[in-house]
């Protein structure tokens, strides 16, 4: 399963992609960080990230698109920017068929680091050894977005197995399978 | 001029088309409230309403179009889901190759009431009067996003005019014109 993530932001937005099985290693596909003129109106640096993420989606296929959620509680004046960076990822995804799936900053650390209070710099440790990779992904926006790519692949295929299991013992109860 | 505004929501999103000239009475063309499900997950409210305004944008031409801005300082529940709208809207614009602009609900307010604290009531009673319509237009999102149309046709008239006479200032001063 191919995963493209993205650590939404106006100004930097990560990107990450990556391949892998539930339970297993994962392999690095691309790592990147649109930005976006600060200077520029709101039409322009939307447009400019719908245009990045939409090609970065073309070029890369991804089987499913992961995207972190925004929560009101950060920092204000920039809570709005990353609010509407992230409704373009979520729509770049969408508009091209993929699924896709939003995660807390709290899931996406506790699936690479077991810890939900993990700090930025042991996400960034754990993705560098879970990809095995000579060195670590700069900046955080490239780390956090690649954490986020392989929070979907174990996650979604923890419910993956999940769902077949619920669907294989709501058949054994039918006395469909033995 | 035709404008297309904005009210942006994720359930209920108001646009509004109108047609006029700045300082001369304006035109209703079209005023509609796209709803997405609240039930349904994001992306797929995020590409509902991307597909509704890119419809209206290419059936209406606007020449620009005008979005609300969405301040933090709105009910913290909501605040992301508007943010989020807005920026579907903008880019619906942007994509269409309109010029996008923004304005706070008080400038709206100030545009068509002369004041920038107006009720919602005395926004709707002034836009039916200023479209001259036989009843207001329902719910207040239809209203609210044909005040952002109005204010967009006089606030960008007066910036044009304000512009042309700069340029004609300076040619005088040039001693192009006499």
């Amino acid at each position: 399963m191919r995963v493209l993530g993205v650590d939404p932001g106006l100004t930097r937005c990560g990107v990450g992609v990556v391949e892998g099985e539930p339970g297993r290693p994962c392999r690095l596909i691309d790592v990147r960080v649109v930005q976006t003129d600060p200077q520029a109106d709101l039409a322009h640096r939307l447009l400019a990230l719908d245009e990045a993420l939409t090609a970065l989606v073309a070029e890369h296929q991804p089987d499913e698109v992961a995207v972190e959620r925004v929560f009101s509680q950060h920092n204000v004046r920039t809570v709005m920017g990353t609010a509407q960076a992230s409704a373009v990822a979520v729509l770049a995804g969408a508009r091209a068929g993929r699924p896709v799936r939003t995660y807390t900053p709290s899931e996406v650390k506790a699936a690479v680091t077991g810890s939900g209070q993990a700090d930025k710099a042991q996400v960034t440790t754990m993705v560098t050894r879970l990809l095995k990779l000579s060195e670590s992904p700069r900046p955080a926006d490239a780390a956090d977005a690649l954490a986020l790519a392989i929070c979907h692949v174990w996650r979604g295929g923890a419910q993956a197995r999940l769902q077949a299991a619920q669907l294989r013992g709501a058949a054994l109860q039918r006395g469909v399978l033995r």
